[in-house]
């Protein structure tokens, strides 16, 4: 009969380096059947999860566990960004291979807690398991005043479409790794951004607040991805010009374009705005810059005026993992 | 370029198959950014995950796609039972192959539709992403009012320990599931309560209410194993008795001894009660049988008497997968 081993090693790592106790909003995480976890009074909470696997998107070779860890909770607590609301808890579905729960997983955990600090969402519980890849799935709980959340379903036509910050800087940055043997050795902005993404929290919120966007969503796979859902959640359509996107500099125009229009995992919001609301939004937001990127429309339609003045449909080429097996991100 | 797909199949059928819309607790499921639910006024929130993973919790070949879906919120939602709770809502994360994205798919949803409804558990979102396996994670959101659920620590020296329903059945049903070829043709009360587990909602709910139990948790992976992780969390030990045990009836003796000690799977409840309060705990809650196992006592030892009558230690042997990479379920 083999060894017992009731607290696998896995969980006694999650409870070392959470060291996670009870709270006012937690009164009991982590090493019970369950978590308890006090919603605010009044408020209604936020639901999302979201996957992070090995092989689909990321590669163990290439990411640091550190990045792993901060970026599996990044990517999930922008769905509530993308809301208006702001995170307050996370459940870690953790699964991975025995060989990993050593040195690899201190790293990732390490990674999250950072993640955990910056965002404000306390981890809450979890479960683990082994696997021969590393699966991980994170939910998270937000809250917001109820009616504040902002939807993908209220853009009229006419409405402005914004962007916050610099669209294609994270696909750049994976553009970089993937041309650099095994793991990074320096990062700059557009590699940092890919590995370490920040949720825009406060953007999201104080638009919520401000009852400014009348439609937002964060973006995950890609512009020309993106937009069309937040289009047919709103039945509209859309028209963007190629000449107002805040593109990166650190790549050429023509690649510059391409990522920003398809690139992916850049977290931040697309969102639109009345006409008479516009005159309202400043520049920058908590420092973060705002850029109307084109219109929303009535035919439903996503168009883009491209830099020669034509009007060309804008076909999804950012990434949709069940059409790109092979894009692994 | 390939064909763009902006809402991919698993995602309509989804869609389709629960058809979510807005309720009073959900007045946004399904189809944005995350989901919103309104917590009861004055309620804690129980948030539990749990992995359900193909080749180390289930196996394709022999679990029906049906049961895979039933089973997987059946599991989860037994960590709200084990605290007392009532569930309220859930999310779905399911990465899988292409090719099962058609009638493996919808059997599935069909399946974890019945859960749904049978266990008063609506769906609120989730994640689908494909893989090479089917993974399966499942958040469940339940309540319960503050200061009434039921941990693990509060066992007490003294206090007497009791199991709902039948130990090992599951076990044993299982077993009966390997020995045939390829999925099953029937099933007696053994292998469905194997396939089609039903937490016992009614009675932890019942537990909580009349504030009867002091320590509780779900037997998700066999009495030997669970036991000390009750007895851990309270700093206690526990004696209990062969004799004692209710065991199938669908196995000869020996087997059954060993499958309600060491069979997983049962979503029974282990909880303990004060010998004050244990004159009102009547032979059956809600039509579910109640037996004294044993008792907590002071000496952290968890140790079983025998039908010899020799006290000897019970070691774990019920299923830890970061130990068993073998003993799939």
């Amino acid at each position: 009969m083999k060894k017992p081993r009731n607290e696998p090693v896995v969980i006694q790592a999650i409870e070392r380096i959470f060291r996670a106790g009870r709270s006012s909003t937690l009164p009991l995480a982590l090493g019970d059947d369950a978590a308890l976890w006090r919603p605010s009074r009044g408020k209604e909470t936020i639901l999302t999860c979201d996957w992070f696997l090995e092989g689909t998107h990321f590669f163990r070779e290439k990411h640091p566990a550190g990045a792993i860890g901060w970026k599996c909770l990044a990517r999930a607590t922008s769905d509530i960004a993308a809301m208006g609301g702001k995170p307050s808890c996370f459940l870690l579905s953790l699964a991975l291979p025995q060989r990993f729960t050593g040195k690899w997983l201190g790293d990732f955990l390490r990674g999250l807690r950072r993640a955990s600090r910056s965002i404000g969402c306390e981890v809450a519980g979890g479960d683990t398991t082994p696997s021969e890849r590393i699966l991980i799935s994170v939910t998270v709980l937000g809250e917001i005043h109820p009616g504040r959340a902002i939807l993908r379903s209220g853009a009229r036509p006419g409405d402005l479409l914004y962007a916050s910050g610099t669209l294609g800087e994270a696909e750049s940055g994976f553009e970089q790794l993937r041309r650099q043997h095994g793991a990074p050795r320096t990062a700059n902005a557009a590699l940092r951004k890919h590995l370490y993404p920040r949720p825009r929290l406060e953007l999201g919120r104080w638009l919520a607040e401000k009852r400014l966007a009348s439609a937002m969503m964060d973006l995950s796979d890609g512009l020309s991805s993106d937009l069309p859902r937040l289009c047919s959640g709103s039945g509209v359509g859309a028209r963007i010009e190629t000449g107002l996107l805040p593109v990166t500099s650190e790549a050429n125009r023509h690649q510059a374009l391409e990522f920003a229009l398809h690139g992916g995992d850049d977290y931040e919001l697309l969102f639109t705005v009345s006409r008479r609301k516009a005159e309202l939004l400043p520049p920058h937001v908590r420092g973060v810059k705002l850029t109307c990127i084109g219109q929303i429309t009535r035919e439903p339609k996503i168009l883009l005026l491209d830099e020669k003045g034509a009007l060309i449909p804008l076909r999804p080429g950012g990434w949709d993992p069940f059409r790109d097996k092979q894009a692994i991100r």
